[in-house]
């Protein structure tokens, strides 16, 4: 689609050249030749030097980029008119594949459970059980094993000898709406796909939400316990443990080699270092940079510092009792102090 | 069925016409004409007084109430006496629809995936897809999506354009169970309904139990992130966010435009007051009166409180050691004074 | 198989007879005639005296033991060893019966949903929903009523009357991973199985793991809410009541009557004793030898120690403010005296 028809379909202020074919959309931080993105928050705008986008949409107030800037688009909203173009160059893929697709392409030596739709290649020895849905476009790899009713949503990657246990869904979409002036929101669409790579194991229904654009990844040899929450965009490194009912939120990205607790949660938008380690039911509020350590708590804290902290809370009541001591005490002191002056001490806490 | 035929079933003693025609069971500030309800919790006995219902199961200890009041039946245990009535005149539906049952209409431009049972109404260009159960008398709005695996079970509603996303369950039972003297529990049947109001999206394997009597219901616009547990007889506002793994517990009530983090936990029968923010992996104990606030923490405070406190706590431990220097001074103050007493100071906490 | 089988096998050098028949691999501490089992932690070693198993995979380090031992397989890694015989003598079943298996019995008072794959015995009056599959050899109890797209896997057993509500998961894979040295792992065999005792009712889209050995066991009259997870080889008690999103760790063992609050978790190998009340979101971190007392907080204290440690909290930024206060009493104080001594007070948290 040449960068004019979206320009006149955004009722949009157009610098640079129309006739730029614009064929997907992406992050400004991955876009390349032929890529359509947005600027909505000046915390990117260092981005807008260095993407290598063909066209931005950007503010109607933004000053003028230098020379060499990639074509923009200007918008009174960026990012509502990010989504309409996202609708209308990723059009959302059939979510309904008919029993075996006639494009689907199963491995000879791959076992198909009853009622197993399949809109999807299938690879050797790949164990399909009764009820899993496999959207369209999926690929499986070889040697994976697919319990009852997992259900891998269009457009969505599974490595080999992958194990993902029932009830498990990849590929939901991300959860993401834009809120409006009337306070209702509208529908971020989750276009984007999951791969999960070789060797990975998931447990029992999880949620696995695809990418908003892009890709949701688990790494190589990661495993997941059951129930399970990883946002849109959210990277795994490999090797890494989690362990049940803990929550991955959006973009955070995992090292590899981690060890999470269940029930953890972490906020999204982080970075955590290789090799780290997060007690159960911690909250992870910041990123981690320096590998090998181990946090927990909520707001987690390096494990001494938080320690120490729940150790001082186990003697903070009678810390407490202690201080009204030592007022009292000073009271004394002041009363037989002839030249004190009469200062009031103030209120003591209870 | 008739009171007194009612009051024989529960070898109960009648108070007023046994003639009353009872056709429903209702909670007592919910009860109407025809309806029968209970008083079993003193705290709700303002409500005999103004009940509409056109009987009441009440303890045989209750003072007689005041002219007007309703009939009564007095028994031993008005709870378990009750619970033989909803029995009685809420049968259990069956779950077990067939393929597409002889009662559902569906919609010509509705699409069905495969194996999907529909005992159901379903809308105008709703998507059905593969593997979705929709038990006797569902109603399924226009343009709603129902991802594979989905389940609504019996009588539950869902409004236009709502989409549920893959293993998401509506309807199941709430969680009630009444105990009985010999540690073991009796099941409380759960007879409401789930409503899901127009625009709303719900994630991947979420759980929205339907009310004991009456209603769970979703508002409009309201949006739920994956993994998320809704109780029976909940209501979620308007507009109200919810992400993952978040969990909101019997008979509490969201306002609307709230916005509600990650793992964070309500407890019952709570009401939250509209546009309420609430942390990630907060505890909600409180109801809160005033809109637009933010709290966080577990328990929850407004978030100046918990912020303080929060950083109050990061300093504890060195105010421990803070409070041993200061006792130690005033010791040696104290034996610099010549008048003063030998008072024991008591013990340091460590 | 024959003990020097397995110890060629293993490259083991064997200490005993090694004629000895092998059928069955357990734990240390169950294991009887005819078992194999192993010692890989020290803290174990108690157990070699008194165990009963027929032969015992053990470092090449251990020192011997005295007379009437078992058999002993010296190896390198005790653990990985094991895990081989595991998988030697308890191969995987298959998890994709065929629609209804040949060897299944069916109750003919049993009621079947459709797409129901039953490798299984189903007794009277059990109804079956929709898309529900029972692995091989599974048992369903009369009575019992399993909803939409239950999953019970290979083995496991359900008692008389159980109910489990849709998107449920009993039988998966417990979660357990050897670390190997280059920071992959290896899976362990997961191949016990789980038992659900008579009139247990189990809510919508948990998980309950089966035992890596032995069994994982929900006891008779237990009550579960939704999205629960239970991992490999707990035990939960009679009675026991946990609400919605709570978790509990591998091999830990909640006692009868317990009531679990909401998005409580557990952590492995606990011991909880009768009547224990654990409140929301708290998080057990030691077992509890004293039965009915009531917990709360993470980590869980007993509820009028955490009463005051958070009754504590909430004074603390008002108590750093008095100490502050105090602190500058001291000081004035220390500047009247005139013999005081020019001590420094030292920093004031802030």
């Amino acid at each position: 689609m040449k960068l004019r028809d979206i320009a006149r379909l955004l009722s949009a202020e157009a610098e640079g050249d129309g006739a730029l074919e614009i064929h997907r959309v992406a992050k400004i931080e991955e876009a390349g030749d032929g890529d359509i993105t947005f600027l909505a928050n000046p915390k990117y705008a260092k981005y807008l030097a260095s993407t290598r986008a063909s066209a931005v949409i950007v503010s109607k107030g933004l000053p003028p980029p230098g020379a060499g800037a990639p074509a923009l688009l200007r918008v009174d909203d960026p990012y509502l008119a990010f989504l309409k173009v996202l609708q209308l160059l990723e059009p959302p893929r059939d979510p309904l594949p008919p029993g075996i697709h006639a494009t689907a392409i199963v491995a000879a030596s791959a076992v198909l459970g009853t009622n197993v739709r399949v809109g999807a290649y299938v690879g050797n020895d790949a164990m399909i059980c009764h009820g899993v849905v496999l959207g369209d476009a999926v690929e499986i790899g070889a040697g994976a094993l697919l319990y009852p009713h997992v259900t891998v949503r269009e457009g969505c990657m599974l490595g080999a000898r992958t194990v993902v246990h029932s009830g498990t869904v990849i590929g939901s979409d991300g959860f993401g709406f834009a809120p409006k002036t009337d306070g209702t929101y509208e529908k971020i669409p989750q276009r984007g796909i999951v791969v999960v790579e070789d060797d990975v194991e998931i447990g029992a229904n999880c949620a696995i939400d695809r990418a908003t654009i892009g890709e949701t990844r688990i790494k190589k040899g990661a495993k997941l316990d059951n129930l399970i929450q990883v946002a849109h965009n959210v990277v795994i490194g490999e090797n890494t443990v989690i362990a049940a009912q803990a929550g991955v939120s959006g973009s955070t990205r995992l090292g590899n080699n981690c060890m999470v607790g269940g029930q953890v949660g972490f906020t999204g938008h982080l970075t955590i270092a290789d090799h780290t380690k997060i007690g159960a039911q911690s909250g992870v509020h910041r990123s981690i940079a320096e590998a090998g350590k181990t946090y927990f708590g909520s707001p987690a804290y390096p494990h001494r510092e938080a320690f120490r902290m729940q150790g001082a809370l186990t003697q903070l009541p009678e810390l407490l009792a202690e201080v009204r001591r030592l007022k009292e005490h000073i009271e004394r002191l002041e009363k037989e102090l002839p030249a004190s002056p009469a200062t009031s001490v103030g209120p003591v806490a209870k």
